[in-house]
């Protein structure tokens, strides 16, 4: 069994709690998969560099962010140089064997760019060309296998490959471990952020134990599933596809605590599931 | 037989012409392992960052980059996230698996970190401490081995990692394909940059024939070797420590024209190799 941890790019996450338990639990032989983002560092230099993020409102209501070719490549320097390695270095300081690797290494996540963006802009609808962006369809595991079984460990990240062109393309992080771990039929894919969980009201005090949706039973048509708007819609829907593909359980919970995968199976944060409704209805 | 081919970082390096000839070879079941370097867009991106290179001068009276903590992670930023994904693009696009990686990755490259550099400033010897570089001591080729043997083609860059302390650590990336062109017993290892080869006379136009040194025999007492200097002094020793190491031939040459592997391999650029003197004595 191979489990997929994906830990978020915000400038406010702390790295140590996570290597430190994965170094752990991988020297004790359990495999993993971590995929990471690194969404805010990039937003940083791509202004440093003075090519600042452009977000727009997709026509289906999703905020994304349109990457031309420059934004790409500042993307794949910073996820794939600087927030990789950084991870690399810190589990090889902790005695783990890894190997950084990105969606375009043996084209481990393939899909399809989609080239426009069809978006809303002063109220109007407009086509935003040139996007480097896209949605992965295939995960070409044999690469990460081949190292598991070798003893190396993964850690892997955007961007992934279009099919088509070869050409590197931006994909959302949860949504690419959710791709990854319904590849790997992982027992779960544990997504760590700088928050609790899914939070019913994002304006209230993160802290507070009442504003965590503590699990959403996706057999369950009372699910809050069906009201959540936005960013949590896209990870709700993301965790939905993820168990629908044979994944057992999607949790949402922190990164900033210690030994966070023990603290989000033990019962921490949002725990995503479909309950076996067929065994039920016998 | 697993050759290496090294292709500089210089700002005016054409990378098309050796990828196309790479996967030509390459998808006809040649066997190679590309090193690269990135450090003309390196400093570009330090200057961009506020955080220009600090190059000083050895007590040895080599030209080196000081690389503290800040400069290690925009090298590997740059030489892992932009100069390496862009490669692994150009030879996805050419119909090759390519795989990107690291010294760190693995360890594939380990060394020993200096810490602090002895230099020469405003004529008086001066102790630089905090700096990130050091000299590979040791080649993991289990990680390439295991890739090639599978049909992946690696495609590897500095960083190293220091042994001690596993932090990452600048390498010359000549150096570093000369160690690696060592531990795989190479027949060639070839150097590409945006020069013919060894030149006599920098300061003289650099396509006149007269100007490049053809061959060095290293087993010749009279080569030009003893009135090397600088950075021609630099790459010299490095050639000449992997002829000691059992390469067979090391071969400076342009990257900048077509078919750059043929062109050396057909006697173009600078030839370094030793003559086999035991043999000739009997």
């Amino acid at each position: 069994m191979i489990n997929v941890v994906k830990v978020g790019g915000s400038a406010n996450i702390q790295d140590e709690y996570l290597l430190d338990e994965l170094a752990e639990r991988v020297l004790a032989a359990e495999k993993f998969v971590l995929v990471h983002g690194g969404s805010d560092e990039t937003n940083d230099i791509a202004r440093q560099l003075g090519h600042p993020p452009r977000f727009v409102t997709s026509v289906s209501g999703f905020e994304s962010r349109y990457t031309d070719r420059r934004t790409m490549e500042i993307f794949s320097m910073v996820y794939c140089g600087r927030r990789n390695k950084s991870i690399v270095e810190g589990l090889q300081q902790r005695g783990v064997n890894a190997v950084g690797l990105s969606g375009i290494d043996g084209r481990i996540f393939e899909g399809a760019m989609k080239g426009s963006l069809k978006i809303i802009e002063d109220g109007k609808k407009k086509v935003l060309r040139g996007d480097y962006s896209g949605k992965i369809q295939k995960v070409n595991t044999e690469l990460l296998l081949l190292l598991l079984e070798q003893g190396f460990f993964p850690v892997l990240t955007p961007p992934a490959i279009d099919a088509d062109t070869s050409a590197m393309m931006n994909v959302d992080g949860d949504r690419a471990a959710a791709e990854l771990a319904k590849a790997l039929r992982s027992d779960y894919l544990l997504i760590l952020s700088t928050v609790p969980g899914l939070l019913r009201d994002l304006a209230v005090d993160h802290s507070s134990p009442e504003n965590l949706i503590r699990e959403i039973d996706l057999s369950d048509t009372n699910n809050p599933y069906e009201s959540a708007e936005g960013r949590m819609k896209k990870k709700i829907m993301g965790a939905a596809e993820a168990i629908e593909g044979g994944v057992g359980r999607v949790i949402l919970s922190t990164a900033n605590i210690e030994r966070p995968i023990a603290h989000a199976l033990a019962g921490a944060g949002t725990h995503i599931f479909s309950s076996p409704v067929l065994e039920q209805a016998v």
